[in-house]
């Protein structure tokens, strides 16, 4: 039987192993992020019509500029933002792969500052574009002069900032970002994937694009929009940007059945984004039932609490998916992540932990060891 | 305002124009080798169904391994496939993509047999893959001896052979394509896109595939499935082969909805593939009829036919267009290329045609230069 091994891969591929969150069948699922609610009926009924017109047309290629996609998510993104400067692709993972194919790869530098999204180093070093990975201040925050600190030192290309961090939650501050701008010569990427989840009124990183011609605002409809499954992500920056993504993308890279589905469900954002205020809920429960068991959970703008204070993380993890309940050990050492999900199954998570007693008390059998 | 020039754009790029055919809206569409057959009322409400399944679950990220997908392909094509041995992308382009990824990149060539799809070379230099251009035989036949010869001369890292050739419309021989196996050390791919499309009974390279582990044969959904809306590539090799891609692929970049909408379209693949006998018949309607017009037809297995003997290409392009025929000029000179539409689109062309005269008579305005 042929292996890998006898393939003549390229040499930065041999011995690396593919990206690989489990994909479980369990009862309560809390392990990506995901918004756990299904989307309503009538908006699904809607998305349904939409993509049953595009099949009628499906034997043609799609509209490659995704015209009608891009109109939907100016008007859903506001800020007075155009057409012309909004970019969409399979998912935030292909955005931001075209940002790096047409402003990074060999020879340029990228820089995120760890932990943070673990896809970042990957779609880096896919194309071929080194990746720098800048400290973090104390509980995961970063402040504008750690990363100003960062950037003048290492003087990147591209500049990757997760708002809020994934996989810790935490908020960036306006400031920073600005900050980041100004102390940057290259793009500065701002990954906005939970935003939705931030509180209401907080700035987003789009009022600041006016003037600003590096700078790119990545969303994705994954998440507040209950869309996982149908992979949209997008981005707003300069127009001239947006031309530059043109120059690297596949040509009739966005289905005309993602297309269709997509502007179906932009339509009744007041209607999806209703969940939103429900998970932000289930969040700051989370937080204040997790510290009352004795964790310590840090502060989350996002639909997800990491939370520290965990003996044994791997220990945990499998306790609790023995309960049916699946959450992630992200490998930071003694903590686990658990996405918000419904009001039960936020309280199956809950109970479950709850049953392994206080985080202090140690009943978590001590004869896992701890794969952090 | 901003221009392209002004950001930080790899040097590469500068000065590049995006992959652009053009899509105009007219009556009658044969310039991207579409299905123009839209998918049966039947099909089509099976795939709608399929679809409405997955939207109810579109909150979950897809199924990253597209089992479901997988078994539905490998049935389709037969020949002892496992499912382990198919992968599946957004297009051929894609599939071809992970290919350049996982066994091209900085340092390494693909070989090709120039003219032919004008993407390869493209996705070459996406991926940092040096191009080379191979030549081919009279009337665009590829011989084993021209191609082994060449592949003696530049010992490439990856060979892609199109069978039939895009854009040519030439048929290649088995015979070539194992020898161009034989000598070579690299990847094989032979690009099947338009294999439907080859008189019934023609070996396909999948018969090659046992035994030959550096060999992939990608094949898509979007011609002879009238699917280029959905976008669906896949490529048959060794299972260690699908393991490599696995490597270099986006996770989860197959949407639920692409995969059951595919899934519920290959149920019907008897249904379909009937339509592939009524374009094959009007492709070799075109070639008898072309020629009967003073034109010079090459031979094609596919559902288009390039033709030559055109005195002014563009001229009688925009001649075309001008009573609501779109083909397409890819700048080969002398020749323009049309695809085999429904019987009345393929007479539509043909009338349209003949009525700027025999190709031998110049009733083409000559006020109009060749872009050739």
């Amino acid at each position: 039987m042929t292996s890998l091994s006898n393939l003549p891969i390229r040499d930065d591929l041999r011995g690396k192993t593919p990206y690989g969150a489990p994909q479980k069948t369990v009862p309560v699922a809390l392990n990506v992020n995901e918004n756990t609610h299904p989307i309503p009926d009538d908006v699904a009924a809607d998305i349904v019509a939409a993509v049953a017109n595009a099949v009628h047309g499906v034997n043609r290629y799609p509209d490659r500029e995704f015209v009608e996609l891009r109109e939907s998510l100016a008007r859903y993104l506001g800020h007075d933002l155009t057409p012309a400067q909004i970019w969409a692709a399979n998912g935030s993972n292909e955005v931001l792969q075209h940002v790096l194919q047409a402003f990074g790869g060999p020879g340029r530098t990228a820089l995120g500052f760890a932990p943070t999204y673990s896809m970042y180093s990957l779609l880096a070093a896919g194309t071929g574009t080194q990746w720098l990975a800048g400290p973090r201040d104390d509980d995961f925050e970063l402040s504008a002069e750690t990363a100003v600190r960062e950037i003048q030192r290492v003087d990147p290309d591209i500049v990757i900032l997760c708002a809020p961090n994934n996989p810790t939650g935490t908020p960036l501050s306006i400031e920073t970002i600005a900050a980041v701008y100004e102390a940057s010569r290259g793009i500065v990427v701002v990954d906005e994937a939970y935003a939705e989840f931030m509180p209401t009124g907080s700035p987003s990183a789009l009022s600041l694009l006016p003037g600003r011609e590096r700078l790119l605002v990545s969303r994705t409809m994954s998440k507040a929009f209950a869309f996982a499954g149908a992979r949209v992500g997008y981005l707003a920056a300069d127009a001239a940007v947006t031309d530059a993504l043109r120059l690297v993308r596949l040509p009739y890279h966005l289905s005309a059945l993602t297309q269709a589905a997509a502007v179906a469900a932009l339509a009744h954002s007041d209607e999806m984004l209703a969940m939103v205020g429900e998970i932000s809920a289930q969040r700051d429960r989370l937080v204040t039932e997790l510290a009352a068991l004795g964790y310590l959970p840090h502060r989350s703008g996002s639909n997800f609490v990491l939370f520290g204070g965990v003996r044994d993380p791997h220990a945990t993890f499998q306790s609790l998916l023995a309960q049916g309940v699946l959450i992630r050990d992200i490998g930071i050492p003694g903590h686990l992540r658990v996405t918000a999900g419904t009001e039960a199954e936020t309280t199956a998570f809950l109970t479950a932990l709850a049953s392994l007693g206080h985080a202090d008390e140690g009943t978590v059998p001590t004869t896992l060891n701890s794969q952090a």
